[in-house]
């Protein structure tokens, strides 16, 4: 049975929260104290942010006390997101790499199903001092065939791993690098080529650059019949085409520039099953994200008996099913 | 009994949903789907914006396709927004004159009380390459009487049509047009002089210019007396004084820079009776306009035993009742 | 017992009303229609926004008709807030002081347990002009110990008065005075140096300023251990660090840059327990401070078993309690 606004697990993003310290004694109160501020906000599902805690840097008794504060407070795991820790990092990309391995590793002890990955590098000093690191110039993806085919074959690598976990990998869209715009991110998936490695069209990182931006809609279009895990957001925006100056303030997925009534119904007729994970950057995000839970399930489908198309990867619902 | 937030006709714009097809067979189906839609966000009433689909250019069974599917949807339509076919545009005023006419009888086939026409002419290109049309130089009508009296003799030709088949005609203020400011439409709607054709105030149209823009209290009050029709929209808004810089987003009617409230207290002052129809070309528009409704319906008036004072044109609920 | 969700004394400013004019016969009657319109919003108390009605300078008629039209309204008044009466003011300033007084003494007449003084002086011509007054420089308080001192030296003599009546005095932080930074804030309130004299952190007037602006956390971090009174609102903001351009939007506190989630638990931390009063410079104001108050209650304590850290001041609610 397709899923419907009742049962579709949509998860609130843990990135508001600083990071935590699994370290301390305490880890067992951490992790319940933010699970629960989750849960009390109204959430059912929690995406685990690697910003807040790094399940792939964490023991086994540390991985069970989080399994245990997430039983506590009543919420499920369904996704964990790894960011800023670029397989092709030309210094790092190993140890990267190998970060990747244990976080899936960790997902499966969690009972996590997929794991978002991305190409996305530390932000630099600059990008750390703006109100947004968004409007600062950060790491760039080089032109370079053979950088691109290694991110071809690390991705694989995880995806294999992945496939053998029962896990799914999806590959989150960032400006500037391999996933930066709808061809370069379908060209890298297609290269791929496993139905266990699709993408996660976060758009919203796209549509709030100072810049030109792709149409959003023209994005959706090309990655959603690719897409096994959606990291969902939304921005308003103005530009003035004649000095081409850009304002972009984040803002509710019902009234940001993205239509997410219309992108579900794109969703669907690609045969998306899949986590949607909800972030924002403004100030009280978590709570924003609340109130986007609220909307999303205005435009989800309330019956189960709608079209579903086929997607080009596999779907998580539809694997655990 | 005057209106009251129970009864108001608040009616969604469609200018959110592609262009219909009537020509195809579907067309019955076409026509559910959207008018569901829009129930199912919450609404009674729908506007037929004619960039949905042409009610003037439809045939007697494809009208009737439309008011079975209305029927089905279960939501009235009072209201018609034919918009882009000025009378005076100087290749195709006369082509756009016949198509309000017909619009016109389309209206009174379909029960419809009002119908809304503007000055404003078709995108240009550039307009509609840009993120927002409105912030690219358009058609400008000429500071120029003949051109001007032309418009009040066409309007009036049109109140006559409409008084004849008992309905209401609304003028749509749009920038640069002879209904781009307060001034200058109230001297349009006194020239044509009519008691069936009013002001559509769609002062939203005017604030989220990029240069100066006129004050929106003195807009209404000057335009209030006026008006039979309301399309209701905002923006939020930012200026820099000091650069003329101007940013305008797509806001929610509690959110934006026109405080409804005080709106709907004048223009109950002035006796306004007439149906409101919510636009907003934010991402996702229909839902924008749901929570407008919710907005709107807790500032309308709950009693109807409050002191409604006399408009100078004719208004819907009062003809109808 | 500590504060919680459902006790928490949250006020909205009636600054979005025009004037009063106590001075006509239907005095009692204008108060009620805009208590009532307040209480009609949602709120169960109010602030005496001295742009709407000054009290201290009614006569003990006026005063006890307010006091019955908030009755009547079923709307308690927990504070004042007195606006551009600056007690350094180079001409006004004894004006001013005296009409400080007379302030405190209406605000024990009327049972209102606090009273908001600041130091910003008159709107500029200039100011009044513009879209928004903070987008054009307006008054400085001069960089000069002695007028500083003088400063302490007239809250202090108030901060005397209000102890004599059982009241607090808050000082509210705004743009280039004594209380436009944090540090300058904290230091003037300790230069003052009584119990009864804390500060109201009212960072929004902070976030919207067209130049660089103070991280919001660090301010609050600052100021919330002397904060007895809060004015909340908040602003969704961009800028950009190439050029310097920025924007700010009045937003709802639940989408701005200041996560109010976060600035709440704060508070607690520094044991605030006072009334939170609500303010929005947006169209509808009153509408956003309504949707801000169900936003308020979601993320303040919903039971009272919290841990409430010292305030380095007294507190309204435990000094009625």
């Amino acid at each position: 049975m397709p899923l419907t606004a009742h049962d579709w697990p949509i998860a609130a993003s843990v990135l508001n929260f600083a990071p935590a310290d699994p370290g301390r004694g305490d880890w067992p109160d951490q992790a319940e104290d933010v699970l629960t501020e989750v849960a009390d906000a109204g959430f059912d599902h929690v995406d685990l942010t690697d910003s807040w805690v790094r399940p792939g840097d964490l023991g086994p008794r540390q991985l069970d006390a989080l399994s245990q504060a997430a039983a506590s407070a009543g919420i499920a795991i369904p996704s964990i997101s790894a960011i800023r820790r670029s397989v092709i990092d030309a210094r790092d990309g190993l140890d990267n790499l190998a970060y990747s391995h244990r976080t899936l590793d960790a997902a499966a002890a969690l009972g996590v199903g997929v794991v978002s990955f991305g190409l996305h590098q530390a932000l630099t000093p600059a990008q750390r001092e703006a109100l947004w690191f968004w409007r600062v110039e950060g790491h760039r993806d080089p032109e370079d065939t053979e950088i691109f085919a290694l991110a071809v074959r690390r991705f694989q690598e995880l995806g294999r791993h992945a496939a053998d976990l029962g896990l799914l990998v999806s590959l989150e869209m960032y400006e500037h690098t391999y996933l930066g715009t709808s061809a370069s991110a379908v060209r890298l998936v297609e290269e791929i080529g496993m139905p266990e490695v699709g993408l996660n069209p976060d758009i919203g990182n796209l549509i709030r650059l100072p810049g030109p931006i792709e149409d959003w809609r023209e994005m959706l279009e090309r990655t959603l019949p690719y897409t096994n895990f959606w990291h969902a957001k939304n921005y308003s925006r103005d530009e003035d085409p004649a000095t081409g100056m850009a304002v972009a303030i984040p803002s509710t997925m019902e009234m940001g520039l993205i239509s997410y009534r219309e992108a579900v119904k794109l969703a669907l007729a690609h045969g998306f099953q899949g986590v949607i994970c909800l972030e924002n950057y403004g100030g009280d995000g978590l709570s924003v994200c609340a109130t986007n839970r609220e909307y999303l399930r205005r435009v989800l489908p309330r019956r189960a008996d709608y079209a579903l198309g086929v997607s080009r990867v596999d779907q998580q619902a539809l694997v655990a099913a």
